[in-house]
């Protein structure tokens, strides 16, 4: 791994082929929002604006008078278009709870770009500072009380949903902005990623977990191939075999071009180790294919084109930077400093985390130091079980165990309504995604879960508000 | 009142000469944490830092191993020296919990000055910008986890307690960083005096009703005075006439100086109106003084001197701006825009808030509005009881009934542990100021209930605390 800092959280893209056809997503409307920069500062800089993008669908919405609930769901490291296709949790719930559905892009990705053009926006730090999750939360707390006003929504509960890193931002901002949402369902959020709180080699560790369960010996091949790899790009001509027997695109330049890559696709197979196909399941039966005998190098070729599919080549394609490449990269080395390491008793090669290193990098990139320490420091994160016990309410952190980013969740419940839905099967995100057709019972069952507490959340605040209003006519 | 927008909520110097002698304000060593310029945001500048001073008592303190609590003072708006010689309740309650004392500066006051040097700090909006109470929350959470390590304290609770602007802060910080503080002792916190949650007039309605409470006949002659003193001033030579009656330092260039002044002493007199002396009553006891008969102006100057004691000349004395002044006024032109107004029905001439005045005064001076909104979008105020009613814990809010800004605090229970404390005859900030053995038998017991409070939250978070060591030893 060379620069384990860049890995985006993401989320996949699973059935949006198949979803985007439904009248859930039609009845999208568009708006665009006049946000302040810098929310924490009064420099004359910080009053510079940029127009940020939220989608609403009220189809369903039951009117401004019916304190109907809305929910919204926070816009992560991509462009939002990515998520209508994805995302059914809002849309498939929508029609029972009679909600309005908001969607919020997260600045400086898609449409909402700072400084006029993303060039600009991404010009140095000068101008990318103002990129982070604190100033993204602040965005989040604007709009929505935008939307109320926009609505004439008074009382109506608001409910925050978002996915992995969005996930996260969902569930902080319930702790920070309890005024604003009553209630954050933050799906494969690792909020306990940072600093010292989980191990860095917690990732990988389950990884590799999730490849030794599915085969032991798939494991111990990947496990052996990277000395195998190695050797043989030492020798005189072994990239160049390299290059043919893995079809690589160019020619390789060093042996790393050829781990890295597969080591990736061996952690977003866990990641997105999804039914019904289950990619670690994929990847390893085609390892572990008989025929191939002792030919180490066989077997890991299979598994990688189990994962790509048949393409023209593999390994160093023409990079197509995506936005959440670029984007991400800055938001690591501003807050979001997840540390990453490798350590000696997993499937990869070890790589210790450097935090040093990581800083340095950085410095180098972008002129700037990250800030290990902030996440901890304004969200919280060590000994959260004693500190939310009898502090704040209303937040499910779902997790898949299959999930590496799942080391970094909360999994036990915190208290009555800080609670913790795992799913032994379950893979990065998986229960906010739109429902398919073969979907197993288990995931069925979890969101029904989901929903039923939410539903609770909802109830308890009606009744807290006809006590208050009560209480005020007496 | 000409610019009601300057006006700091301050607490007044009690006692200190009285009690600056006692050993408990011996053992203080100071410190400097260098701290970072703009916690949220990554730009170069972000970067700078600047010297913030702090104050340790360890006296008391039961040592590292001892998980001994950590009392935390949060400066508000005026330079640390400020503090000790006024505020007991840490002070005095220290060696009853073996605790550890901190005095925290705020940001742009006394030797926690950014870029240098007051003159360079306070040049315009580009350095102003920093000085807001976000930025002072994350201060302040910084220190006290540098505190917690020079100190090897891991475990150890910390309980924050600030007085009026710093109580504000104290009962956001416990909301925001609960992770960092336990619990919160708010006194005389007006944080609902925002946006529209609290009627501008509020504060001169309590002060109104102080003095009608006290004296009807001296509320009575406080009202009719201001058309007395206009009247006069109208005619010719009238000034010269109302300079000489109320001594003025200078000649008056119109009455609004002389009726300004005024205000300001009753409004003080009510927000201060502390035993045993009660400014009221002998500001009121002077303006009844049978002896004056149909004489107003005799009535209320005579006021005025009880108030101010005997001094050379009055009204308009050479100003002598104070930290405090400057440092509120840029503040409340940048997030604590508190409305302040004068309604038909108070003892005042009547003065309606016009926030589109105040946002306009600010952008003259400094180039920069306000953000009329931001503190109720960032730390909430709406519907207070219903919000908090299922989150957060742990915060006194204790307000004395006859300081005017006990409009904008919390008068009611919220939970069980988000509790009101109000005192009938109380005025601002009381119950944080250093005993005497004047105090009235309810301002003992009213201390005597925070702290009893306190001690229950701490042997709370030992019992979770032994709960959770528990758990990780199963």
């Amino acid at each position: 791994m060379n620069n384990p800092r860049v890995k985006p959280l993401g989320r996949i893209s699973r059935n949006s082929a198949s979803f985007a056809a439904s009248s859930i997503y039609h009845n999208l409307q568009t708006f665009y929002y006049n946000q302040t920069l810098d929310h924490f500062n009064y420099r004359p800089d910080s009053f510079d604006m940029f127009q940020q993008r939220y989608v609403i669908n009220s189809k369903y919405w039951g009117g401004a008078n019916s304190n109907a609930p809305i929910f919204v769901y926070f816009g992560e490291e991509a462009p939002l278009e990515n998520d209508f296709g994805d995302i059914g949790i809002l849309a498939e719930n929508a029609h029972r709870f009679k909600a309005l559905q908001v969607y919020i892009e997260h600045r400086y990705y898609g449409k909402s770009i700072p400084f006029g053009s993303r060039n600009e926006a991404f010009k140095n730090a000068s101008t990318l500072g103002y990129f982070n999750s604190a100033q993204a939360l602040a965005d989040y707390a604007e709009i929505i009380i935008h939307v109320n006003e926009k609505f004439h929504v008074q009382r109506s509960p608001v409910i925050v949903v978002g996915a992995s890193y969005g996930g996260m931002l969902a569930s902080w901002f319930r702790l920070k902005y309890p005024h604003i949402a009553l209630g954050a369902l933050a799906s494969s959020a690792p909020i306990l990623y940072f600093t010292d709180i989980t191990p860095a080699h917690a990732y990988v560790s389950i990884v590799t977990k999730d490849f030794r369960e599915d085969s032991q010996s798939c494991h111990d091949t990947i496990k052996k191939s990277w000395t195998v790899i190695d050797k043989i790009a030492s020798e005189p001509d072994g990239l160049s075999i390299l290059s043919k027997k893995f079809e690589t695109c160019k020619p390789l330049n060093n042996s790393s071009e050829l781990t890295d890559y597969l080591a990736g696709i061996y952690m977003a197979a866990a990641q997105y180790d999804a039914p019904p196909s289950y990619p670690v399941t994929m990847v390893c039966k085609s390892i572990d294919e008989p025929s191939f005998g002792n030919d180490i190098l066989g077997r890991i070729f299979a598994g990688m084109v189990a994962y790509q599919g048949e393409l023209p080549c593999y390994v160093n394609e023409p990079t197509k930077e995506t936005e959440t490449d670029v984007g991400w990269s800055w938001q690591t080395c501003a807050d979001m400093v997840i540390p990453f390491g490798i350590s000696n008793d997993s499937m990869f090669q070890p790589y210790p985390f450097d935090l040093n290193a990581y800083i340095n990098d950085c410095k180098d990139e972008y002129g700037v130091p990250p800030r290990p320490h902030w996440v901890t420091t304004y969200f919280g994160g060590h000994d959260i079980k004693l500190i939310l016990k009898r502090f704040g309410s209303n937040i499910i952190f779902s997790n898949g165990l299959r999930d590496p980013y799942s080391s970094g969740g909360v999994l036990q419940n915190i208290s009555d309504s800080v609670v913790a839905i795992t799913t032994v099967k379950g893979s990065h995100c998986l229960d906010v995604l739109a429902t398919t057709k073969s979907d197993p019972q288990w995931l069925v069952a979890q969101r029904k879960e989901e929903v039923r507490i939410i539903r609770k959340w909802i109830r308890n605040y009606f009744s807290d508000l006809d006590a208050c209003e009560k209480g005020k006519h007496r």
